[in-house]
């Protein structure tokens, strides 16, 4: 049977481009016993991808030349030799750029019966979910009446990140990249107070009016010039959440700017960065309590949909213009 | 009685000058009950206060002009209203940089009758150690095989920062700025390997070079371009104290460099700043296991004397050259 895959054709060079990958036909292979043949329904593109596409390590091994690029799909069982699952059930996994993808059984997540579109596993319910979940919760601490500002609001995590933080009671006030975004973020979302860090002139200013009592927690999905108009504005004991930095991915010298150390050290304040990964063993209270407040309504799912296999390099490439408002996925179709 | 006092001429643009200081003749009020009467034995100087020489806040209130300067000194009580002190009893507190001070009995911390010289408790049974035991223990959390390493390693704090991570099994490397203080950290404190970052060149190298096994808690106390070169080298989950940034103390702009969000990203890391302040509740706790190890030899208190009151504002302006080895103290004499 005949398949395509997207390998990294050149390493990136700033902004990735169509250059930088290759579509590749070849052919399916047969499973083996323990392993279940996936079709793709919806693959996830991520900013942190961009990380892998380096040649030096980063969080994970970099991808080789000629690789296919990996990231979280959802995908529907096709055949099955593993007593575990059967054709046609729905799972999630992190499987590379396939159309169809052979994996063994004990690397598949169940997607939960009933909940729709599969995509919110890739979302909501999926990865985004659980590091804004565990960052949020685990790391930034925040307590009730506490200010929660977030940057990269209108993204997958971001707006789970917001979502969250009302659930606890907190000011949110999130930072994005369009009017439209913003006012998402308000009227959806029920974010207290936004800011559109393009359009905003001074920062510092936004902020201040913003946060009438300082900032607590301070979600950091963007890094660069946002972050360093944030640190002036921080109160005693502030946590910043380092979970993505997406503004410099794409910078191939270092990154330079404000330092943090001297507001951390006035306010006796923590800035710590985290992994996903190093929370795999508390990903299912993770997303049992995600599915709680998915089902009753107060954590909202929100994604945009490129259409075709073929679209995937564009629609991670994307990302870094902020073309999506909240999880960006590709329908496989 | 006739009493001397150092107030606070102006605000200092830059390092900061005698002509910042005044010294001032007054008078030596009576007490009132509950009151003692203090003579000055030694004055401590250290760097955290060109914070409050700034007009803004930093962690406590700014000095006003005119203000008396204030620190930890070491006294006899001359006079007493109190019936917990006596004439002859040998105290440590926060006052003024005066010959003469009256405090309040409830200010006053009791030094431990036979430690000599009485100026160990402004250092490592002072604040500063206090501040090195809070901060390596409770922030850095070494654990044993574990590279520490410390910048102003040659300092009040980072001398007996190095000294805790040796008894509690760590490699030690610290940081300073000559090769008489690198040597002494070696030779006295038993330090695994020391970096001149005077003479260094290539800090990153050196630092590569000094901890093969990477850097799992660095101890900050200078900031600047000395941490940038630390942040390519630390590990996974690695804990940075940030205790001070005297670099850049007397810089009267924004502190621009390296940003190190993307390393604590890459690396779950860590970064906390601290005040010591904010451990008082446990101050007996480290004083105790402090004095403990300063009792049994493990710990060493290490001074640089300047003599005479009128000197204090040079012993103080002296910091910023790095011209003390180990804590600079004044001895009012």
């Amino acid at each position: 049977m005949q398949n395509k895959e997207i390998r990294l054709a050149s390493r990136p060079a700033g902004v990735p481009t169509d250059e930088n990958f290759q579509l590749v036909e070849t052919e399916v292979p047969s499973i083996a016993d323990g392993e279940v043949l996936l079709r793709s329904l919806y693959i996830s593109v991520d900013p942190y991808l961009r990380g892998r596409m380096r040649e030096s390590k980063s969080y994970v091994p970099p991808f080789q030349l000629g690789q296919v690029i990996e990231s979280g799909v959802v995908s529907e069982v096709m055949e099955s030799k593993s007593p575990d699952f059967k054709k046609g059930d729905v799972v999630s996994a992190y499987l590379g750029w396939r159309l169809y993808n052979v994996a063994n059984a004990r690397q598949l997540m169940r997607t939960i019966p009933g909940v729709s579109p599969p995509s919110t596993f890739l979302g909501a319910l999926g990865m985004p979910g659980l590091t804004a979940y565990f960052g949020l919760l685990d790391i930034g601490k925040p307590k009730e009446g506490e200010t929660v500002v977030v940057s990269g609001a209108a993204g997958a995590v971001g707006m789970t990140v917001c979502q969250i933080a009302k659930i606890k009671g907190c000011r949110v006030v999130g930072i994005a990249g369009s009017d439209e975004k913003s006012k998402y973020l308000r009227d959806e979302l029920g974010v207290d107070a936004t800011i559109n860090y393009k359009t905003a002139g001074d920062m510092f200013a936004a902020l201040k009016e913003a946060c009438p009592n300082g900032v607590d927690v301070y979600f950091d999905n963007v890094g660069g010039a946002v972050s360093d108009a944030v640190l002036p504005v921080i109160n005693d004991r502030a946590r910043i959440v380092l979970c993505g930095q997406i503004s410099i991915y794409n910078l191939d010298k270092v990154d330079v700017g404000l330092r943090p150390q001297t507001s951390l050290l006035v306010h006796s304040a923590l800035m710590q960065g985290f992994i996903i990964t190093k929370y795999t063993s508390r990903f299912a209270e993770g997303v049992g309590q995600l599915a709680q407040w998915f089902t009753s309504g107060q954590l909202k799912h929100v994604e945009t949909v490129v259409e075709g296999f073929e679209n995937t390099p564009q629609a991670f490439i994307g990302l870094f213009s902020g073309e999506n408002l909240g999880k960006q996925v590709v329908k496989v179709g």
